[in-house]
């Protein structure tokens, strides 16, 4: 690994050094976590990407105000992490380096390639991105640019398995990219592992062909019956040795934890719960990595946005522990 | 039990036929779980109605709008269970009856009358009803209606054992409806269970009348010490085999989860929790059932009516079992 | 004109006649303006419609809810006007038709499609339309259902000309309805008249096409200047005698008084002006209304909705006016 | 008049003495109008009294909790007014005495008993009461307590004439009060005047009433195009010169300044046009006034609440004022 | 013990006696959980008072406005605890004395100075104090009060240490009261339990001066796996038998049941782990206690200003107790 | 004046160059009025500053998180005036600088000499400030470091003349700055308007202050009498020729309009005369301009944050007018 950024500013009238993180919280622009603009991906170990795109919801939107937000709560995150006591900034080159951009937001095939077109340059350039969405359609054209020379893991923290097929027409739509990413190979069916699922259906079609090509579906009551331990354990046995992308959706969360969010399903994990999950998986080989369906119009007190910027936190921990060996 | 209602719909302006189910859930005119909408008790094994009363609160008002914010929020509700993979809608003609009317909103006697004589209509068409309030005064007259011929077996959610006396000069408040039961001999006590009951009193006169007529309390100390599995078989116990009403109470859910409620108590269930303490009746030979005090004005981001409309889909599920050997 | 729609309801479990205007405002199942349901065209003047799309939106989504919260806030209106004492539904006969369906919600041309086939039944079946949208891009192809034979006039009540073309690679969006409808010949530029405009813009392509169009805009500095009584006068005078569409945007309206849409303008309309300006356009032969841009998401108080309901029923007025020489 | 009231208070734990409104406005009890608190009414002018009941509603109910809102508000309330330069507090004997006590808030005939023996006390007293409500049911008590002696002339200012007939089956509602007044004669309907009436009703009876008796109806077009001086000139013309009492009905407000209230309406009102329009009523021999309608559930920003106090603020200048000559 | 204080009040117009605690939650001044108001401390055994001060705050501010909230929403209050049946209020003599005066809010160093004297005074008049915040930087000088004979043990309820050096060009922030009152010998860092401790820190100061000193800091993830019975014990077993202050910071509590708070950090104590903590410090010999750190302008929905008045009885449950032998 | 700033962007992992006034308003980073960031003054106009302190407040703090909400809101903001058709981007090379930097938020003396000195360095760049507070307090530095060599005028449109003298031990309060400003001869009175003054007061110094050094003072009564033609006429005429400041104080707003403020006065200007204020003053030779007291925890719908980010807008017009001669 090389050298973590420089993240010292100046002040633009008296040329004043400072350091970020260190200032009171709601002083400067929001970055992601505070971590320095970047304008180029030169340099750089992690790159931190929001995907402000929510024309794939089904239900309530208002995801396209996702990184907006968790970008301003995220200016609450610290450095060092009261469990590990480890400081990614120290360990890695991080910074914000912007949004997705989009050449149509109402074309989700066209909205598809851009993320696709976005991710595959960073992966080109070796940087491991950590990601806001925006709706869950947004993880399929991820995966399009980090794992398209070989089928990769796949953790997902979610709330419906989204593995449903067209729905009013179209395959984009955020109940369907990880059966699009399982069809196209760029996940590995039996290396997948789909952790709180739970609300009813209309169809059980999503369930059994995470089913039906041997995923891993553990429902949140099996969740709740395991503990987290078993459940981190169960889901590293799934993944094994090979690179993995994890992707949580907030929706996985109890909405009294995580209101935010355009499908929200009551009995899901707590707050506590998920931070244990996502620590659980430090050492594994991440490819990337990404929070989605915060949904700010729905999140009156905010509570949403901070935790999935202190997921996002959590994450860049692994990642920048993973970061390391480069 | 009959074939199933036919729920399609038709599109008033081009005559297309659709499910209702499978439709956008923003779309439609918000019925109870996208039931359709009944003018008579005809052909219906359950009958979903709305009481929008809350003249009998004690504390802060609001329920009265209770049935209209669950019927929106229920449009997020779905068909087969994620656990059982049950589908309610397939098993049971289930259709939104409308609300009960009332001759005179501001005089709690005739407001009790005006349930009685509606539930009585229900009973008496053999049709089951799952209800949702209110505030929890409409349950006394629910029980009016539906168990005249012998007292009955009741499983209370709640934080309150709602078996007070007179307050402020009147019987017909929100805090009594269990003790006027038990004295009407509608609900026989040694047949009664009280779950997760908990917050300071003024007058211990509630916890004693129900101690002393032989209802089993069970506080939420001991609800969170024995688990919920436990708890549901003690409850079980209780109320053995014989018909039982079923009235869940969201102020027994804690406010972090079901804020919008009149008479809020810290330390309460998670939702998961009560989602699977109402599992657990699964079998019961259930008379009806209601979900009460959802106060829509102190829940800005609807989770309380969510949670509601969610309970009321697992109390569904529970009637249409209980519905299919008719 | 017919005889007016006969309103009785019936108590689903006791057979009990009642009218749902004289109910208690929050209960019964909310319909626009309490309008009794219809499943088809037959026996109406009047036809209540929503449209619940905000794929066209350029900025905040949540429009598609707008139909939804109007209905539920429409509850508060009543039926004899305070200034005219006219009663709509003495004079017409009026119902809530539900919900236009989409064959593809993620597809602005399908769904574009979709409602103009709707709108065309309901002109066929010489019903008026009185629609909610939805944000604005639903007013193009109501045109195309309405105005296929000949070019109508517009009275547009807006903070934009939504006359600018191609955004983000679509001419579906919500900025450019008025410019596809004068291109399509559904309105005449001449007879279309733009009131409350107002918001810098980062080309003023959309504001020099109506000019160049021959359409008479009048910025929110001019209406303000003239007072309400001299702009209906002059809108008056543009839209002639021939028949007109009258579409309220309700962004034209400051959001202090509607702060529930997707791009506010602050410095617009009051309410009191905005009823007013409406209630000017008495007599005038309109083939159709709609409201539209209400995003329930951004209102917590529930202001913008019960506007756009208010707004809804002056509406009525002019169209059940108009209905009765049929 | 006596000597005005020494608001000086002690610091409980230290004794250092301190005056109320030159504290912090967020520091001490909240009390209407920082006044300090009495318990019985000698040596007072003006009594401050909350009447926290909303049985009477037929809509939202909320406005039990508007004394206690307006009291916490009220903290952001000074002395000395900017265009008068009246400090109420040096002319005048004030104080919070509490709230009205209620024997049975289920029964509305008690509740006015109450409120109305609860007045007679403070009129016996001869003491002015300035009220906040609770919903507008309780001004006919207040008159019953007040005008016991001879019909007064009235001054209300409402979006509704509040003269409506039996609603459900009672009198006592909030839509009636001035009816029962007038039927009482408690109020000289020709020395009655309604200022801000509109919107929509179902039947016309109100208004209807209203006229016959010979009430002087200025609905909000007329107040909007007179403006407030003539407005205030007509009240004053019509009320002339014998006692008077004036009720303040928040909804009267547009609800973009007063959202918080049971049955808003829009186009109503600016706050601007209400302070203006009580200040004009300065010298009327007024008997007391009140604030109603204040229904905090409704009011996220406690905008409502803090026009609820400044209106009190106001009102309280004209019984200052009139409290002198005593 | 002295008997309890006579709670009864007397309606100011009519003279009738009634017991605040018997009333209508929304009726009357609210003052800490209905308790009388005292102008001195004579004959009281414990003293509620409020802290309205967060100029210490070093991001979020809005506590100063705590006590008001803790006030209102403590009126949800009764006085029987339903675990212990334990009355407080018929063990010792409780008063609201008001809040603490500050002779300059802009400055930390004589805010503290202020404190300090006003708790002084108290602990002169052997009364207990209980407090409610107001930022953490309040409890520092509150021990200048209550500890200046020798250092007394602490039970630190929190998300943070608070141990932190200077902050900003000051010692005096809500980041290190502790740090203060450890260097100043106020308390025994050997006796000192600091409990719920999560979140990245930019520096591990604070958690390195904790341990340094000795102090036993409980970070969230030991809590949750030794769950609330094995902390209460190693809690007692740290603080030993020795006078004991117990600090209870509402950030400890997790956002989703405690939103409204400066510094919310996801993942921490539910409220019934919050309740049970304290319950299990029953028979300390506490000196006082205090709940901090409440800021109502984050918490839309009153959970959190309600958990804090509900922590206020359960610690007066603690104290009365204590204040028995008296 | 030079060419104006090149504000292409890039994106960071594409290269693709783009323009932030053209992306969708939820895309990017949030600076003003979506201006590039710059890390120096060199090769700027105008330099848009936040100042994120509240510490002077007297009332509600909250104005410290009004630069990022304004940030936030101020997406929606475009270039060209829809009255003038100005393009302030095409005139003058403008960047938002980021927020002014603290040495320590607790000490007002020190917070005054840091923003001093970072205005003297803007000044002296020659670079013309526009701001978004924080709290009232910042204006008075502001003017030390702009104003240090000879009074300016002074334009405040304000609901307070903020003439107050020490409060609570303290002259760098939010009350007090333009009597510091006066005393220190920054501001020159006779050329001092101050515009929209009202509310109660508990000493009439600050306003006696303002008459006696011959300010104009303008009550709300006054403006509204007037209107805004006639107020700027007399603003104009009360400034003159000379150097003028503008601050804009957003309390000046009705809390309808802006409801996110610490001291909320009921009773003010709407947004339309607010906007039409500003543009009155277009050609003065504005020396710097701001926008303050925005406090967005007050705000929950963003209208304040809206508001304030238009008025920076409309001002940016007025300096980039003034910037031209350059």
């Amino acid at each position: 690994m090389a050298r973590p950024t420089d993240t010292t500013r100046r002040n633009a009238a008296t040329g004043e050094p400072y350091h970020p993180h260190l200032e009171p919280r709601y002083r400067e622009i929001a970055t992601f976590l505070r971590a320095p603009l970047a304008e180029c991906l030169d340099d750089l170990d992690i790159a931190l990407v929001g995907i402000p795109f929510d024309g794939g919801v089904s239900n309530r939107p208002g995801a396209r105000l996702g990184p907006r937000e968790i970008r301003n709560q995220s200016s609450l995150m610290r450095s060092i992490h009261h469990v590990t006591r480890q400081d990614p900034f120290a360990q890695a080159r991080i910074a914000d380096i912007g949004d997705v951009r989009f050449s149509s937001v109402y074309d989700l095939e066209r909205v598809s390639n851009d993320i696709a077109a976005h991710y595959r340059a960073i992966h080109q350039a070796r940087v491991l991105p950590l990601s806001a969405g925006g709706d869950h359609s947004v993880t399929y054209p991820i995966l399009r640019g980090l794992a398209a020379e070989a089928p990769v893991g796949l953790i997902q923290v979610d709330a419906h398995t989204d593995t449903w097929d067209e729905f009013q027409g179209s395959k984009f739509h955020h109940g369907g990219p990880f059966r699009l990413a399982c069809e196209a190979g760029l996940i590995d069916p039996r290396r997948t592992v789909q952790i709180g699922i739970r609300g009813a259906q209309n169809t059980a079609q999503g369930w059994d062909y995470s089913d039906a090509t041997g995923m891993r579906v553990m429902f949140m009551e099996e969740v709740e019956a395991l503990g987290i331990a078993a459940v981190v354990a169960e889901a590293r046995r799934v993944v094994g040795d090979g690179p993995v992308y994890l992707s949580f959706d907030i929706d996985s969360v109890d909405p009294a934890f995580a209101p935010g969010t355009g499908t929200p399903e009551v009995g899901g994990l707590t707050s506590l719960q998920a931070l244990q999950l996502v620590r659980g998986f430090r050492g594994l080989p991440l490819i990337g990595a990404d929070v989605v369906e915060v949904a700010p119009p729905f999140d009156p007190n905010g509570n949403t946005a901070l935790l999935g910027a202190t997921l996002m936190y959590e994450l860049l921990c692994l990642l920048a522990a993973q970061a390391e060996p480069k």
